[in-house]
């Protein structure tokens, strides 16, 4: 498998590396390492990401090359951590159906084997791990940015190394990464720690609204709550984590309402709990612990139709 | 020094082990794996710590040891991660004046070297580490539970490996301990995951109340706050975290109120801003980044006292 990606590379000149919507660190900081090794290896490429990067990871050295170019002279399309092309977003869903020879490198469960060559090892902590291992392969020097990029893939993929996907293997990796000079640091400082006063504010009436149902645990971020702490919807980002650290919860969800009408819907569980088919029944995807999606509706009509549909997933996992 | 540590303990036969007041996971992670490790060595063991062990902790194996036992037939002390005699509270502060040999092995910088042998690393990200160190050293095997005990003292002093004191070789003596057996997942879902709906409803409070001033942001838990939200004084621990992450911050401050009169005061900071003179001036301790202290009186008087005092030491630190 890796042996046929190389030759692709090897016969390749340009290669056009492309992100999942609504990036996160390990799709951004993948398709940045991975960029970065081609170049070294004497590949031009191009970065697209079909949804803007998020402001917490704008520190990643080269991450203001990414936009939505068209592709025109590449030879060769990589997807980083993208399971399925509607992940690739309107911009970029016609990829697959190309021509041009695509490679899939993802370690989502959910992958929908959409490439030419499938690179998918589920077993991965993160698609980081997975160029880690390429860049090993390929014998790419490690230095101080591409270490960067790849441990910001594994810290934000684990949650700094929190979540049940963070094996001894990742902890030794990320420690090369770190001797290779990436300052773990530097990533928290600028993804964990440059949360605005408002989005604070906007977590406290979070948590203030947060419900317990059974073993479920629910919040809501309205446009009011929003406007009341100067925030914007998505500084609501990341409080679904905090909602599933309740002892009685097997599973949290986070209802975010959108200026565009549509309802974000972030959902959590406990280790054990595979909570994506609630995301895949309403159109999203994710992990097991981990899954989203976003239903147009308001609020008191999209809550209780998630609600039931979790709980019944929660209880098909765990009859009474 | 560890070899004239290695021949004190030869010697003995039955050793005090003394926790921290107010313990961590790192205190009584790294007591209990040092007590289960010098068992190993045919040695017996009595486990003290002058408070209660925190809810959060009690899913260690041997946890239930800790008490408030007098010293009697005990012939070596040993303290573990505790900083200055008045770390060891009230019940076990006259130990160092006893003619028996105490060893003080901590990784705190502010240690006053208060033991027979002082085994102080302040390189050390966790007093485990340096456990884990003495066992390669005894040639102790590890087990599960050993590893579960130091990896807890890890996770908890690094907060999940965020902390700047999180090296390359800490992760790779994780792994070492994942290895070994110890579950990252069961100290995450035991530690940070079991927190009651009241304690998150109060911490929305909390970050409800937060305030910024300057390079400063604070918050307060009153005790009409926590009997509002059916939460008790020490659910807000941990917050001042959360505070720490706002941009603008260069240091967070907590002030709770307790029931005794006591206002408890916590403190984080940035990397290379130490907060630590502040604790210290009111008569606490603790890290550069980490330090704490509390105060009787009441809050209206306390919180300006320590807002001066931490604004003296911010701007000595940069001034303007």
């Amino acid at each position: 498998m890796t042996r046929k990606l190389k030759r692709l590379i090897d016969r390749s000149r340009q290669v056009f590396i492309v992100a999942h919507v609504d990036p996160d660190g390990d799709t951004i900081g993948s398709a940045l390492g991975l960029a970065r090794s081609l170049r070294k290896m004497g590949k031009d490429c191009t970065l697209a990401c079909a949804d803007s990067v998020p402001d917490a990871l704008l520190f990643l050295p080269g991450v203001e090359e990414f936009g939505i170019p068209r592709l025109t002279d590449e030879d060769l399309i990589i997807a980083v951590d993208v399971s399925h092309p509607n992940r690739l977003g309107q911009a970029y869903r016609h990829l697959p159906s190309l021509d041009t020879p695509m490679v899939n490198i993802d370690h989502h469960f959910t992958n929908s084997m959409f490439g030419t060559i499938n690179l998918v090892r589920i077993e991965a902590t993160a698609t980081a791990e997975i160029i880690f291992d390429l860049l090993q392969e390929w014998e790419v020097l490690l230095d101080s940015v591409l270490a960067t990029h790849l441990l910001t893939g594994i810290v934000t993929d684990t949650q700094s190394f929190s979540t049940p996907s963070t094996t001894p293997r990742i902890l030794e990796v990320s420690s090369q990464l770190m001797k290779a000079g990436a300052s773990l640091t530097e990533i928290h400082e600028n993804y964990y720690k440059k949360r605005e006063v408002e989005t604070l504010h906007l977590w406290g009436r979070i948590l203030a609204e947060m419900q317990l149902d059974d073993q479920l645990v629910w919040s809501v971020s309205t446009l009011d709550m929003q406007s009341r702490s100067h925030a914007a919807p998505d500084d609501g980002d990341g409080i679904v984590n905090l909602l599933a650290t309740a002892r009685q919860a097997k599973a949290a969800i986070m209802f975010t309402e959108n200026e565009d009408g549509k309802i974000g819907i972030s959902i959590r569980s406990r280790p054990g709990v595979d909570i994506s088919p609630i995301a895949i029944h309403f159109g999203g995807g994710g992990h097991p612990q981990a899954a989203g999606t976003e239903l147009l509706g308001d609020l008191c009509e999209v809550i209780p139709k998630v609600l039931i549909k979790a709980k019944d997933v929660l209880n098909a996992h765990d009859p009474k």
